[in-house]
């Protein structure tokens, strides 16, 4: 029989708040400029105070997917900690009217949602700046059992291993998923992310995962290796599935047996914010709906395209038409 | 013991006239834009009477890879057909003073060297009109038992197959590579030339090539597929080393068990004659030198960008000086 949801969502229930400032501001208020940094409430919060107006956008890397996946017509669900806040709010609003299956109870202690200021300089690069909020309350009690067996594949982001109780929710749904016979995803996330849990990253991608997504950054910084092919040749013949994204340079499917080079969608680049989590959304709709490798990246390319075209990462198009049009 | 000759080059050896001329000169004087076209002598002379000031070199395919790769410190030969003419000894002389051994006697019927008249119109868009001549001439007589078996590698050109009697000079210098140990090496050349002859290439690639280069539109065509991911799968697995260029794109290096995926070299596009031509320079130059495939595919990707850095289809910079440099 059929399971439930095709794909399960883990990860980092975020909001994006999103606002154009100059260069003095950066240096006043921001941290490493074009990184994605993690910052406490207190610092947060005086970012915010400063910040011109913005824009809220629902984000976190693992819900764009899953709410892109559910605009194609896939069946999905999402596991991401919130508090029972006004961005909360946002948050689970977003995503349940995307048609995702939002599975996580709101936490109610004091730590509010999470956020993340992402400040726009006039050259187009953007700093984020997370303050990581009502994640650290991930935990393996949110973990059901029953939700993980009625996935077909269990999509997690690499940002999870940043919070110890996330880390444990990880690795007791990855556990469940697979002596159900279901399949785990991984995305690598984030360069600085692969530094920070290199080794871990390396035996998950060996032993535990099936289906892996990175950028390039991402896979040659898990190898330590210079150029994208000498990436390439680590990884092929150690997961089931690798889906590489190379930007304009399309995406490269790999597996034991087969290797497809895919070229990119041409579009109007506007924010690249999203590329990553918009073509595994479109990947994983493509392996779950029967579509060949080959056209799953397609499919991905399409879905990132979309959502480079505008800034921020949930779909503005209808990218179910987009995709029956493009393939 | 080692070969005299670490690859041999068979192909038309061909001299260039190019000249930069306005649209009407093309609507008036040539054929199908951006094509290579064949003409005959009439044709030929009645272009070349039109046409404003030119500068001649030394060109042919086969011929601007052996002087290549004789550039970069390789020991090469080429086999080619001119007539002792003007022409003819203007490339004999840029193939033998670039190091390569001119092993073809020249013809003394009355059919001329070979040209091709390069026009380039304002769009950068070269438009080629060749009258093969005394390529014609090339047969089973030129291809010397001993040269062949002197050689690692013959290398030769698909525009071969235009002409009955260098057809049949190809075939018999295949049958002496194969049995004297060498190996064969065949290039597309031009994805025209793959239409003509596709079947019978085809069966060359599956039956007897073992190292293989085309571009994107030549291994499209040769498969009848729209995209390069689809040539990639036919490809895959039915020759021993293919060598894939796709221009910005660099190349794909595939072999049953390996496929390599090398980037492109940066350089400024002046005139793109002669890419392909000396990326299988460099390339055979680094599987004949004991470079692995990956380096092989970059020392061919920065042999190229040096040729499409000016105009002519032979190296004008140190690429001996440039692959050392940036390997």
């Amino acid at each position: 029989m059929a399971k439930k949801y095709q794909v399960l969502g883990v990860g980092n229930a975020i909001v994006d708040v999103i606002a154009a400032v100059n260069n003095e501001f950066l240096a006043e208020h921001g941290d490493a400029k074009g990184a994605m940094n993690l910052v406490d409430q207190s610092r947060s919060a005086k970012i915010y105070t400063a910040m011109p107006p913005a824009q809220e956008h629902s984000g976190g890397s693992a819900g764009n997917t899953m709410a892109g996946f559910a605009a194609l017509g896939g069946k999905g669900a999402y596991i991401g900690k919130v508090k029972d806040d006004q961005l909360g709010n946002i948050f689970a609003h977003d995503i349940r009217s995307a048609g995702v299956d939002f599975l996580t109870a709101p936490s109610n202690d004091e730590t509010p949602t999470a956020s993340c200021m992402i400040l726009v300089t006039p050259d187009g690069e953007r700093t984020m700046h997370t303050y990581l909020g009502a994640c650290v309350n991930l935990s393996e009690d949110d973990i059901a059992e029953r939700d993980i067996e009625n996935a077909e594949i269990v999509y997690f982001e690499g940002y999870l291993w940043d919070m110890d109780a996330a880390k444990k929710a990880f690795l007791k749904a990855m556990k469940i998923a697979h002596t159900s016979g279901g399949k785990v995803a991984l995305t690598l996330s984030d360069s600085f992310c692969v530094g920070r849990f290199r080794s871990e990253f390396l035996d998950l991608v060996e032993h535990h995962v099936d289906i892996l997504f990175a950028n390039e950054d991402e896979i040659t910084s898990l190898y330590q290796v210079e150029t994208f092919d000498e990436a390439l040749q680590h990884v092929a013949g150690h997961v089931s599935i690798a889906a590489l994204t190379r930007g304009e340079k399309g995406c490269v499917i790999v597996t034991p047996g087969e290797i497809h080079i895919i070229d990119a969608v041409e579009t109007q680049v506007v924010d690249t914010t999203g590329a990553g989590d918009l073509f595994a959304s479109g990947f994983l709709y493509g392996i779950t709906n029967g579509y060949s490798l080959a056209e799953a990246g397609k499919v991905g390319g399409i879905c990132a395209a979309e959502i480079i075209s505008h800034i921020g990462a949930r779909p503005e198009s209808d990218i179910k038409m987009l995709v029956e049009k493009g393939l």
